[in-house]
């Protein structure tokens, strides 16, 4: 069971800019921090700033911060927002309809009921709860590492 | 967020199984019913079988059958056994320990969490809950649909 790879890069994007938001920071800063491609880092920010949870500034010295405070940021809304697909099994496909057992199938809302357990225990973490607190010596030594 | 296609095929075979308790089945009907891989089939039920909820009869007329009772048959103990990466997220994953962030990482032990809540929730329900009950109106309808 995995969440998209899209969510997976959304979530530490945002935890990185959470880390650090006394700067803007840019796509291949932390595309190089995460090892990770800018190409696909490129359309999560794009859809982190549509959904408003980073502004970004353009031009020279440009880069990207979160839009809002940290702590506004809860964790299950971003999951909702970043899954294209919460369907949890590929027989609930919409584009699948072929399986007869459907219209009876229990298995679908019992894994529709386990997928909201997943989210509501996710929707108790905020942002901060993910890091240490902001200028202590913990986030510091974090941002060295992350700054290699 | 999915559940592997191994995962799903798994429980739509005990499903299948659950509802044709008083004869044999076999792979090419399965995959036909639900308009599946039979190749992809045969590594499931080979699993099913070594993991002990299904037992197969061997030559003609053989085929298989749940190896237990359906009731002793529980939902989220299946996908414990089925899905072979629970690690939610991909920056988890034992062959990628890239990531700076992972040593201080609450992200993962969110995740953790979300994934207990989310198995949690499916060990409420055992096969039969699934189903209509054995012999009811309900469930001749359904081995009928299936037969197509």
């Amino acid at each position: 069971m995995q969440l998209t790879r899209f969510t997976d890069y959304a979530l530490r994007t945002l935890m990185y800019l959470g880390l650090q938001t006394d700067r803007l920071v840019t796509i291949p800063e932390i595309a190089r921090v995460y090892g990770i491609s800018a190409n696909h880092l490129t359309k999560v920010v794009q859809r982190l700033a549509q959904q408003g949870y980073v502004e970004t500034v353009r031009g020279k010295g440009g880069g990207m911060r979160l839009a809002r405070p940290a702590e506004t940021i809860n964790i299950g809304g971003v999951v909702r927002d970043t899954e294209d697909n919460m369907d949890v099994a590929e027989c609930f496909d919409s584009a699948n309809r072929a399986c007869p057992m459907l219209p009876a199938c229990v298995l679908k809302s019992a894994l529709h009921e386990a997928s909201q357990s997943f989210l509501a225990t996710l929707d108790r973490y905020r942002l901060p709860d993910l890091l240490p607190p902001t200028n202590s010596a913990n986030s510091r030594k974090l941002i060295a590492r992350l700054m290699g």
